[in-house]
């Protein structure tokens, strides 16, 4: 679990202050970039990724070999045109593809395991824009994000009004609510219930919490499908036996229908390529973001100094980040007398529909960057 | 987890056939009863209790003390008014209190544990007509059921036309949906990846696989409730302290939310009083559950030679087997021309408000039994 990166990397100059009152010093940023940056430093993007996502936007992963996770979205006369913007991702704060996070050393030499100090959106938020000015980017063109990405270009907007002259926030929300804590709470349970985990310090150990880990993502990969895209996809089918022949049920307790195959992979494949305390330390981040509460318990005095153009999406099949999040961030907006546009898009992918194949979503996005 | 039960027991006089082609010897099933049955034996309901339920229907649960699952819903004057029926409930085959299931011992003296035939819902239905034998009732005058229990008496209806003269199904489905497997598998995951498992050999071992059955539960246990219920109970409130201060976060991993030590406090309280095995068993005896699959492919088919009559009724805010799921019940029912009614009812409490205080349900119950 190494991070196996060809990232760039920038060791941030100061310390980091947290919202914990710490502060965290020797931090690294890894990054990667697309498209040239202009002479006059105008033309950048930031794409902030989600939870489980990375730095590689638009490049393969040195891990999976898998295309970077929104090739769909950017690259040459793509939405995100990297012809025309010079496009940055880099590994949140927390994470553990290059960016300082529990599996990285401390001063001491040792990971930091759970002595990692639990951070926010708003720290990871704090990272990112260390890194701009290391990178002499005074003002974005653009921060865009979906999910915990959105999260953070709306943090951005709030606590950095003057860095991003537009905010696209996709399938996101200004503030976890109860039914997303309890979903990663079950994550986090299966984690620390897992034996292998000993307290977070595995990473001496020869093995690691991966049947844990496995389980945390197969409890939160359902609530990033819809119902109806789970019944369009898998339905009640049966998987085919090893042998080739067609499914029937075994009366065991085999992977017999298709989605259990499914999610079995889908676990397994997760703890290949992710840290089981970065998971902790990133869902605890999630859990505790409230925009509204860091801004005086009304989330229309989050906005009110920033001078950018906002762009809301949602999807109508997302139930974990449903429509009326991003209407509430609208209407808060909207409160605060910023530019917004707002657009609930139909797609059958539930929260995933943002990483996936919606064309409108692409006009939306294009349209929204001109 | 003896079963500490002062049920009556009724060892079944033949072997029961079972979906599987297997036949399972030596099945006893632990009932509790309520009111008087009458001279004729025309005057029983039949109450089938959902996963995790048990017979201690209206009376308390000898191992936790807590009042019966029901109680507000069966007694004397109540909707299922024991002045005037009797009322019985009888623990699922494949359960784990009294009834024969993984916990129990087989011909050689040992727990089944694994080597319990997987079943079905059909076959749990095999069990209770057994013990209708048993009792020399010929025909019900009701089967009611929420959740599994109403799958239970929708197949009751199919396979057993005759054994009951109403079939009053809560809160259910005809079918296990893709998403209602891929929470099963996770619990199933979460138990089977628990070192305490052992395969399943876990009885004569000092632990048992709490760790994992909780987050079996847990996660679960969301799918129960709403999101908006889970918003209004809980939100986003913090945990007071030990110390009795008023909550913070404390940038740690402690259960800051009250809905986090919720969740906590289902999934621990639980394991004292579940199997996790039968955890196993009858989560998959769900997922197995298609009533139409039964039937030729037809749901219709599945009720074609019922002379009963039905209610179907959902809770609008069921996103576990929400009002689609009763409609369809409902659609197959009107194609085979037998009499049905259906009402959807307004409730904030999700999957669980069958359980729950519902007015409008007691109306609905007691109307329908008159």
């Amino acid at each position: 679990m190494a991070p196996q990166t060809a990232s760039q990397t920038y060791p941030l100059p100061a310390s980091l202050p947290l919202d914990s009152g710490e502060a965290l010093d020797g931090v690294t940023i890894a990054y990667e970039t697309y498209g040239e940056l202009a002479a006059d430093r105008s033309n950048a993007i930031l794409v902030c990724h989600a939870l489980t996502g990375d730095q590689y936007l638009a490049s393969p992963h040195p891990m999976t070999g898998k295309p970077g996770w929104w090739e769909r979205m950017v690259g040459p006369g793509k939405p995100i045109d990297t012809d025309r913007f010079h496009v940055i991702c880099a590994n949140v704060l927390g994470s553990c593809m290059g960016s300082t996070g529990p599996a990285s050393l401390a001063a001491d030499g040792k990971p930091y395991a759970m002595r990692f100090p639990v951070i926010t959106i708003r720290d990871m938020v704090r990272g990112l824009v260390a890194l701009l000015d290391g990178l002499e980017i005074r003002q974005l063109h653009a921060v865009v994000g979906g999910s915990m990405g959105g999260m953070q270009a709306l943090s951005m907007a709030a606590n950095f009004p003057t860095r991003a002259a537009r905010v696209l926030a996709i399938a996101t929300t200004a503030r976890h609510s109860a039914q997303n804590i309890a979903f990663h709470e079950v994550g986090r349970q299966a984690i620390m219930a897992d034996p292998a985990w000993h307290g977070g310090d595995y990473y001496a150990q020869e093995t690691r919490p991966v049947a844990g880990l496995s389980v945390a993502r197969m409890a939160a990969h359902i609530t990033y499908l819809s119902e109806s895209g789970l019944t369009e996809k898998f339905g009640r089918r049966l998987q085919d036996r090893p042998d080739g022949t067609a499914g029937a049920k075994s009366f065991g307790f085999d992977a017999d229908f298709q989605v259990e195959s499914y999610l079995r992979y889908q676990g397994s494949g997760f703890t290949r390529r992710f840290d089981a305390n970065s998971y902790l330390y990133i869902t605890r981040a999630m859990d505790y973001f409230d925009l509204a509460e860091e801004h005086g318990g009304k989330l229309g005095n989050a906005f009110a100094g920033s001078p950018a153009r906002f762009c809301l999406v949602s999807f109508d099949s997302d139930w974990l980040y449903p429509t009326a999040e991003s209407r509430h961030v609208v209407h808060a907006l909207n409160a605060s007398g910023a530019p917004v546009s707002f657009v609930e898009l139909s797609a059958p992918f539930g929260h995933d529909s943002f990483l996936l194949d919606v064309p409108a979503l692409d006009r939306v996005v294009k349209g929204f960057l001109e």
